[in-house]
């Protein structure tokens, strides 16, 4: 038997007295059945959070009931987004040389572990063309340079959009983003920091927390914004190391590190779990 | 300004449709006001748990309401406990020799970690009389041994009833409750033991660990069950040791994993986070 | 400049007076220079334990010195292996079905992490054969059946020796391998348990431990001894599951910590950090 | 039976070939037997460096033993610094208002967990003058304003004279010290900064941490310079937080953080097991 259909909402807004009953008292009303609810208020904030998953009472309507969901989210003065489990978020992953997390994701995503659909791999080298093809995935070739960034931008943007993409993963991808190319995207972009941030924010990580002697080093999965290094966190982890460890083990355990973290803030986000606002995550994890 | 009195209910039983919604309409429709709720469904079992916080319309009444939502809680065939948070839990603490677990909760005690109260510390032993007289909390001696353990065990309920005692923390206490004085004490009894259960049950855990040459050693909090070492888990966590480390090492480095252990399953079970079932916690943390 | 050839000797035997200086006073008096020197005692047992690496004086009689410094060792009444930077030792990695571990070990190989050379691919099925071929690698099927075991165990040494392996990696190897293979192999046999030994030994792990409601969950690389589950463990690691995972979320998070685990195992062995004795191991990390 | 006495020699100093077989010669040529030795090259700066412990032949001259290895050294172009088993190095710990660092030290003090003396507990405050009565140790009330600052670090080296004081352990003492007392003062002095350094150096981390919505929280203990916040990291450790923690909760568990990274400093120190060179540690754990 295939599990049922379900929406997953999110919600997020100014908090009010209420707000759990009548969402709740929305959805028994249509005869959905709550599978799983969790809330979070950011007091200073005064901010109301909430991930309500249900079974709609019929599949053939659920599409319908998201959309008056939306409605009734917006009468309450909440921002909401929906997602619905029949159908699999399209995204795109973004590479340049480095293997490592693409790899990790390819055969995640091939052991089924992500509730999404991945329908490009995009790249500024073609080093990574033969690997993306051994996955079966499609691989499409857009150099950057200095001088032609806001024209290859422009061309992913174009593939972006043909396939209706609604999720980039930046894998260890080495171009920054502008702030025009997350405008027009609109989408959530989630880049993997070979860092523990804010920290060692910048260029070369591991030299630096080498340089300066850290007994730990660190990634950071989170959101990409205009300001580079600095969106909302998503997941971050870390790695014991000791004065026996040279830069490259460094490189190498970082390594692992960037995959581990990468994958799970992938799958919050895929799961809809994540919310993020002002400069912060909520995971409901 | 003190914080508002909240309840805090935790909610077990068969799941079944609309459970979120009715509990959310019938707190709302008294005018109370939601603040934390969080479901979980063990899908195998088909048992449906919740743990709601909410400020009621008036504090003068909070309690009367707490009345009426154990009778809601029983006609919707669920069992439920409450928590005022104006009134604080009555806590006993059994020591025996061992003093780094009592330590480490009278200092959390008096740094206001825990909601609840402290009333009063029995032991077999005299050896913490006078650092439990340092922290200005009543001691009592009750020595036990193999004869005298049954009436030992009707003086330390006479004890815990005179008390009004609501939950006893087992802090490192070196002997056995018999199943008769779990089932007459009827409240929770939280238990730390020396080890990653269930690996290592029984004695002298960190020998164990060392003979066998185990990378990790651990400990874990439980409640207890007449069965030992065999109660439902509600926190456990691990150290990382090497070939260097020798018993001594072991012995030093589970003292620290069973107070934070210890402490943190008490923090949790007082806030009301832990709902026993079968053999297992949901802890909602 | 490439790194010049080093020698690394893993002694232990009966503790005496004076071995830390003969040892490195043989090596000085050959001109060669100690780069690192670890040492460990186990006080119990009287048991000496050393790794010691340093540059000979001459990359040609490397090998040449290696021979005469085994005996040196035999004459102080130590066990010695030693490991000649230069020659690679040869490892077969044994898999079935579950590709997890497979994938990890051969992408880790190809980015140079560990210094030796993957010659063999073995299956009981014929699952990853095409898996191995995209990796380069030679596979080679040998069926097991309860009836061919034995045949099957001899053809399995037949190829380890022809293709003079000092190393068998058992990637989910899903057979118990017999005492009389182990002890014609002759050589150390690596493997991954999918549990944190010695809890939850034997068959489903991550079902148990779920029934167990335990809240951390582990993997254990350990050396392959006839009792299964209880050779000499080199490394563990856990992970943290709540009452929110259900089983298919333990396994899915039990790969990681398995190939994890296993990596680190195997790097450790093939730098020669890893020593056995009785039933425990010492790694000089 | 008591433990032997043993002398810890710690060295570094230039790179050459044949340090590690002529220290084990000189301790050998005069009876001693190595229990352990641990080397470590930095190989960037060409630095070597060794932890090496003996029992020398006789313990009525171990002293003056200590002193000729001192001058063997010297002769090596190495610095070097010795631990004698039996002389437990003097320690004072400075405090202001918070207390569980203090409570944390004094309790592991007293259950014999390390190898040192608490000489004197200095405050510029006199909240915990009682306190360090009910743990038997002398209290030094010395107060610090911005205008008797000098005149207070003056009375503070007297007492550090006076008490022949080896080790400085600042547990949460709320003033910076100046780089002339650091200077007076001459010995190694260990600070916790409640922080996962170099991220959110400075003033109220926790509440900079939540600010961010970083993931993870940390601590580290450094040895002071008077660069404040940049002196060589001991140890770091982290703890996971999510948006559910509130900045008291921060605090909360950064005080365990805090507690747990500076005793194992100190712990480290004690033991002979950190070394401090250009701006890192080396730690033989």
């Amino acid at each position: 038997m295939p599990a049922p259909v379900t929406l997953v909402a999110l919600l997020h807004g100014p908090d009010q007295p209420g707000l759990v009953a009548r969402v709740a008292g929305w959805i028994f009303a249509r005869g959905g059945n709550i599978l799983h609810a969790d809330q979070h208020r950011d007091m200073e904030e005064g901010i109301f959070f909430q991930r309500i998953e249900w079974v709609p009472v019929r599949e053939s309507s659920a599409g319908h009931e998201a959309e008056e969901f939306l409605a009734f989210a917006a009468s309450l003065g909440m921002q909401a987004r929906i997602r619905h489990s029949g159908r699999k978020p399209r995204v795109a992953v973004l590479v340049s040389k480095a293997d490592h997390c693409f790899h990790d994701l390819a055969l995640r995503w091939r052991a089924g572990e992500f509730s999404g659909e991945l329908v490009a791999v995009i790249s500024n080298h073609r080093d990574l063309a033969a690997t993306a093809k051994s996955y079966g995935l499609p691989f499409h070739h857009i150099p950057v340079t200095q001088k032609t960034k806001a024209a290859a931008e422009k061309r992913q943007l174009a593939l972006l959009r043909k396939q209706r993409v609604e999720l980039v993963v930046l894998a260890r991808y080495m171009q920054i983003l502008s702030g025009t190319f997350l405008q027009e995207f609109s989408g959530p972009v989630i880049n993997i920091h070979h860092s523990f941030l804010p920290a060692f924010a910048g260029g070369r990580p591991y030299h630096q927390a080498h340089a300066r002697g850290v007994k730990l080093i660190g990634a950071t999965a989170h959101y990409a914004t205009k300001d580079l290094d600095e969106g909302p966190i998503i997941h971050q982890d870390v790695a014991r190391v000791t004065h026996r460890h040279g830069v490259d083990d460094l490189i190498r355990m970082g390594r692992d590190l960037e995959k581990r973290v990468l994958a799970q803030a992938v799958r919050w986000h895929l799961e809809g779990r994540t919310l993020a606002y002002r400069n912060k995550t909520v995971v409901f994890d």
